[in-house]
């Protein structure tokens, strides 16, 4: 703990400064939130461990905003706006003050950037590796909340963006994908970026509400995902893997090495929009995605619930998984 | 990882059951709360290491209960009822499924107790020590936050229960007390309970409501922990040292070892509740903690700010601690 602030010095001179409304500039114990009128709170948590969830060696500002993006990501899907944040901390003896100047930066820009202050939370030492938790508050105008549990026989399907990428990333970074001179760095940039920085699809939450019946964020892979949110809303689907999109990295680096698609869709890390819509809202959940920027793909349709999710290959066979998603766990 | 739930199946099978109203079941990625008209939300977190904040081989069953009541303690110095809970846990590869079992039977048992539900969360996993993090939420009526900041010269300086038993219940566990045939074993099972499973004064959340201009809980010691309520108020105090509640089980030890004192009173983990009172108040403050069947010890009196707070010991002189505070930090 050579070279370490106080918890408390660390509070006022670098976590106060990121501290808004409700946090009592960090002075309190506790903080002290009042949602607008017509509004309900969103609470969701995550937490990331260095060597599990991100490399110890990333860059420290960026590791601040993956955790951040995490539990927004996990708003957006609910169709929440970013509210506050709580932060735990466990900090090892070998953190310096700088890395933990640079982790409050990623904090600042993206709480700029995605409208959301540090409301409180804890720091402490741990002899084991950095931790970090946040629990993030979000607003949803009352009755508006996006479930995962509503989805509805006959809904389309769809996802945003783009899938794998984040997945086929780690993999790079994990040296699990044999380099060959037909790769192009742009796609290895592209993918390894993925998976340092998620970016929450804050863009569609207008059109979640307005037009979704069942959402969640793509964390656990594709296809484990999509499965449990059919489970939990006891409907099953019929899904065509050739129309879940692909990045041009990821479906370059997949057409030199085919086994990668599965890593692709069961992988983790994507924080895209998984959600199904009625086919009466679905030209207008489409226009709304457009007019906020956002790709969002129609991958097939739920239906009664009779037997697990069907995942259509390209040559019109069902195809089985042998493990449908990624688990940090 | 050998046999051990997935985090599917430990959620539905082991934390679903502690699941209460918001929590959704713990079947979406996100809990939907709205506070109860007139009322606001206080929101607190406290994270703990294995190793640092309790042993690893403490009790499952009352770790869970330390991880949820260090936070109650922190709600009911802000004279907050307790609301709900989200708990971050991450988990090394050897806890066991009955661990995790008896870990949730503490945390229901005191859900129970104290009125708290799990509103969600998350499970990781990690390669360093558990560490458990509870972001709990509160509701006070609306304005009726006791806040940390609000101490006014002339108010007096009161204490809940005694001081320094959890201290010295760590020293004892640490084997950095020399035992001696005077100590009764009663005693040294009085310390060590201390230490192990704190006792939140929920008791009091009504009194501090009503009478206290500024409030916190003891966790760092109270030396420390009254000069930071005291420089956050911007004033200062006078305190009796001889005035500070003991145990009989501390007054027995500190009577055969007098420098235990010092770390009675700068320990940590007490958990006991550290407030003002104008004395307009005191008498009613009393009345109402009486009746709460908690003792309340007035202390000392704040001064206005001229210098550091001033701790009188016995012989009327004027102490320094060398080191106010205990930080796990």
């Amino acid at each position: 703990m050579a070279n370490r602030l106080s918890e408390d010095d660390l509070i006022a001179s670098i976590f106060a400064p990121l501290s808004g409304p409700g946090s009592l500039d960090l002075r309190d114990d506790a903080a002290l939130l009042s949602p607008p009128p017509g509004h309900q709170i969103i609470a969701t948590a995550d937490a990331l461990v260095a060597g599990v969830h991100f490399f110890p060696d990333d860059p420290a500002d960026q590791i601040a905003q993956k955790s951040l993006r995490v539990n927004i990501s996990d708003l957006s899907a609910k169709g929440a706006d970013p509210w506050g944040y709580l932060l735990s901390l466990a900090l090892p003896d070998n953190c310096s003050t700088d890395w933990l100047m640079s982790f409050a930066q990623g904090l600042k820009a993206d709480g700029k950037t995605y409208g959301m202050s540090l409301l409180g939370g804890d720091t402490v030492r741990t002899p084991g590796p950095l931790m970090i938790n946040v629990t993030a508050l979000g607003l949803v105008p009352e009755g508006q909340m996006v479930q995962r549990t509503t989805a509805k026989v006959g809904d389309r399907i769809y996802v945003s963006g783009s899938i794998g990428d984040s997945a086929l990333g780690l993999a790079l970074r994990l040296n699990q994908i044999a380099l060959s001179t037909e790769m192009k760095t742009e796609w290895q940039d592209h993918l390894l970026n993925s998976y340092l920085l998620p970016q929450p699809r804050q863009g569609l939450i207008a059109a979640l509400r307005a037009h979704a019946h069942a959402s969640m964020d793509v964390s656990d892979g594709l296809i484990g995902d999509l499965t449990k949110l059919l489970k939990v809303s006891q409907v099953s689907a019929r899904v065509e893997l050739a129309r879940i999109p692909l990045s041009q990295a990821a479906a370059g680096l997949i057409a030199l090495q085919d086994d990668l698609f599965d890593r692709a869709v069961t992988g983790g890390d994507d924080y895209e929009i998984l959600c199904t819509v009625p086919p009466t809202q679905s030209a207008e959940f489409e226009q709304a995605a457009a007019a906020a920027k956002i790709n969002v793909t129609y991958i097939g349709d739920v239906s009664a619930e009779q037997q697990a999710p069907v995942w259509i290959d390209r040559n019109g066979q069902a195809k089985i998984f042998a493990k449908a998603s990624f688990s940090h766990f």
